[in-house]
């Protein structure tokens, strides 16, 4: 195991560390959104907030897990290399959402690279106090193992989707997650990433997804590069099997 | 959420409990293979050794996780059971393995099915004096929380085969794990659960399977029902794209 430098950047930029974590920031996280403010400002205590510029490396697969890390905004890629040095991509984390739970708890190694794809705000937990707070502070104990049993399941839900569904409805289903309406039945965003980081998180070739995105043309997804419509989500949800209960996980899928 | 009785079977048969759980079972199971006596001994007053008619229903998805299994002898399916009301294969745990670890932590509904899918020999362990102990032995603690992230990395891994690895690959990568030999090029063996079972775990139809034992019978694998013989492991491997080092996941994959 090779320690390398924290927040490698592509063009060899340190992240710019700032220790003004304030506890909206912390409450903005998923994981500590129903925590008391005393349990808010004991987190704080072993917190710094870094800018991340876009492509930076946080945390490298094999690396001894020094850090949690909530993201504020931006986005960040978790990939896994695997022993023939191709990479997949196994969640695109967004705001709200944390990284790399499991394996600060278990002082293990990193089982996943994490990166910036855009410029980022991340706030980042020493694994240490981490551990030894969460002896202290059972509302902390909780958060935390309620937070890694939602990672663990959103997992589970896609080695389902990736063993029951085509890539068309693994498409479908993730346009019905980023559309973010449970009243309506017609959205307009945009996707958050490139094509090509999309397939990849999907786990598809670039080719396959563009006939993913033909095949949705007929129930009413309308694409223009990366502007999307949805024109009729019920029939979608419909096709991609999806149930209007199933929201969007909350550590970002 | 439904309560419904557990350890319930095709035929309506109860399994059969019995309190006589001794140190070496629980030193068996994989995640507590390293822990001093004293620390087996705690988990020996929370233990029920269970003796699992086939087809058993252990535990249902959505209802509260109350136990934590461990497999002694047998087989267990893990399932999962979309809104469409399908259900995909996720897991399928061998002996020495546990379920369902992730949701007995966090104190919320199983997030899947366990059925036998043999006679099997189970032990059962109390949740609420599982956290509490937790709380008291920090040794426990520990070979807890490294067992979560094992199983969690256990998901990372099956989504990357999923994304990465063509049928034929994860199939390749799964007879490597199942012949369990690391000097030899040539292994024997039965498959452990019949090609229906094998095609839902692997994530495919039944005549994907056919086909992609049809594309590994060029790199030496010769089947005769479920006798499988390995002729050139090196060569499977390098085909499967698997690392010497990456053995079977101790939870059982």
């Amino acid at each position: 195991m090779v320690q390398t430098t924290q927040y490698e950047t592509a063009n060899g930029d340190a992240a710019v560390g700032d220790s003004q974590v304030d506890h909206d920031m912390l409450a903005s996280a998923t994981m500590f959104s129903n925590l008391p403010a005393h349990v808010i400002a004991l987190v704080q205590s072993m917190s710094e907030l870094l800018s991340v510029p876009a492509n930076t490396v946080l945390c490298r697969q094999g690396d001894l897990a020094s850090r949690l890390f909530l993201l504020l905004e931006g986005q960040v890629t978790l990939s896994n290399t695997e022993y023939s040095g191709v990479s997949a991509v196994v969640e695109v984390v967004r705001p709200g959402g944390h990284f790399i739970l499991t394996t600060v708890l278990a002082q293990m190694p990193y089982l996943m690279n994490a990166h910036t794809t855009v410029a980022s705000r991340v706030v980042a937990l020493d694994a240490e106090q981490l551990l030894r707070a969460i002896q202290q502070e059972p509302l902390l104990a909780s958060a935390i193992l309620r937070a890694e049993a939602i990672d663990f399941g959103a997992m589970v839900r896609q080695v389902c989707d990736l063993k029951l569904r085509t890539t068309a409805q693994r498409l479908g289903s993730y346009l019905i997650e980023l559309s973010e309406v449970q009243a309506e039945n017609s959205a307009t965003f945009r996707l958050p990433f490139d094509k090509r980081l999309l397939a990849a998180k999907l786990g598809c070739r670039q080719e396959n997804l563009s006939r993913a995105f033909a095949a949705l043309r007929n129930l009413g997804v309308e694409t223009h590069g990366a502007r999307v419509t949805l024109h009729d989500i019920a029939r979608l949800r419909d096709y991609a099997q999806v149930g209007s209960a199933e929201g969007g996980s909350p550590a970002g899928r």
